[in-house]
């Protein structure tokens, strides 16, 4: 089969359009209508076998995650992701993992409206870079570097699954048949909190998503806004199946960190309840630079920022 | 070096800035502004190590490559370009390596006014994933299949030169030094031809970048347009240092093919001159499927489509 014909496959199996995409693969590039007063975001991210995922995972799996990876970038400025395009190198054709592959593709593009409108095959060691593109009311992207002395911080759900997770895989610890696939649930399909966006558009004063770990993650709001933070350890949504190390430090749990005006907190709380979402206050920031952690004896502790790392 | 720093070292370097990047490299996304009544174009190429240029190709070189061999898609839709993410995944970290990708990254992107808006950097087999951007005011975008029975069939250049290049370097073939100096020229430097997209934008019904070769790109825009071709043997731009053959069916070139309506001919002509362009007609779009040449003899003999393809 020649790469044509292999773009061909993958082309025919993605179906989901956008009335958006005035042209979409098939030709030299892709060509989009952005709607009035919105921008454009931007950004992309490559997983290479053997470092973000293991060349044995089910393709399906692979895909998904690749995709939601993306996503939640966009969703960590308050965007709503639209389109997509996927660069793939592959050591073979093995049409098996391409057809596990283009599904789960295909299922991670449709539950989030996003069409793939892009792509390029070659030839190589497996790996592969989606860049991902997402609309925003003009005005209305969330950075990193707004947070202000005061400010709440909140996260956007249970941390410490994924970490959890690889550590069973990479360590082959012994858990229940039930507890298994739940973490794995989250090291494979990790959720982009695209359903915030609208909310923290109006609200949120700074955002990230916790892709190194939070105190990483924590630590580039911290850098960007030219602040520090101090967190409570008490009020750290641990996943029931993780502990407190992995929630500080794992990665790979995709939730998203951002910063409320106190101010603004209740009428946010209220918007949140609104659209059946939960949230959870883990700290706030302060004009000290630096990290700190307020322990179960109620002592304020420097926290070191050590999330995953590449190179290193 | 870490990650951060190493991405950091390429940000502080790269300073080509342009006024729609509300926010660029540093957050989760980049945040852009498109103008008014305006469309957004997006293509993405891999270059592989190996496949798509040599290791020891000096890096300069390799980064200019990777990013004309982009714009040129953006070219090809009479586009202009605008912004750029990098992917960019490393065996190791070389500084000498990368601080000569990061020159022939910045200065290819202040020759074409481009912005480098994000980018990822991983570990794994020396690769490069660039998604780029342009704009074309709306409506305007000059696809592959918008062809007409009896359009003039244009190239933008001289054909044949970066293939004579690979196969002098592969085959150890003797040339003078000015000669190699020129065929390397044409191959690493490909120039997108940015400076045609205005032209085109009013005048070609469709377009392609000669990326595989012109038998192959040429049978891409026939097939896209439900149409078939005939070229003149004779009116082809062969490269002077180049051959028949490499013109018709090597690839790398990076110029235009296009097509005109004859009724627009002496207009498009004139507008070309007014911008001291050249363009070179070479045969017509017909009704017959297929791809034809007439031959020196003035006969009229298929001609197949074979140009570079991986996975073969």
């Amino acid at each position: 089969m020649d790469e044509f014909s292999l773009i061909d496959v993958f082309c025919r199996s993605i179906r989901h359009q956008r009335d958006d995409v005035v042209l979409g693969i098939g030709d030299d590039a892709a060509c989009l209508t952005i709607p009035n007063n919105h921008q454009l975001l931007v950004s992309c991210d490559t997983l290479v076998s053997g470092v973000h995922f293991l060349p044995e995972w089910d393709a399906y799996n692979i895909a998904t995650k690749a995709l939601m990876v993306n996503l939640s970038d966009i969703a960590a400025m308050a965007g709503i992701p639209a389109w997509v395009t996927l660069a793939l190198t592959l050591q073979n054709i093995d049409q098996a993992w391409l057809q596990r592959f283009t599904l789960g593709l295909a299922d991670g593009l449709k539950r989030y409206n996003v069409a793939l409108i892009g792509g390029d095959t070659t030839r190589g060691a497996l790996s592969m870079t989606l860049t991902v593109h997402g609309l925003v009311p003009s005005g209305r992207a969330v950075k990193r570097s707004g947070a202000k002395v005061g400010d709440r911080i909140y996260v956007s759900g249970y941390l410490g699954a994924a970490a959890k997770a690889l550590s069973v895989l990479q360590n082959n610890e012994s858990t229940s048949t039930a507890d298994y696939a739940a973490l794995m649930q989250y090291l494979h399909y990790p959720t982009p909190r695209v359903d915030l966006a609208v909310i923290l558009q109006q609200y949120a004063t700074s955002c990230i998503d916790l892709s190194d770990g939070l105190s990483s993650d924590l630590a580039h709001i911290c850098k960007e806004s030219a602040l520090g933070a101090c967190i409570n350890q008490l009020e750290i949504p641990i996943h029931p199946l993780s502990q407190l190390e992995l929630a500080l430090h794992g990665g790979d749990d995709y939730e998203l960190c951002f910063t409320i005006n106190p101010a603004n907190e209740e009428k946010f709380l209220q918007e949140l309840a609104r659209l059946n979402l939960v949230c959870y206050p883990i700290g706030r920031m302060e004009l000290q630079s630096g990290l700190r952690v307020r322990n179960i004896n109620g002592d304020v502790v420097p926290l070191r920022a050590c999330g995953y790392n590449h190179f290193n």
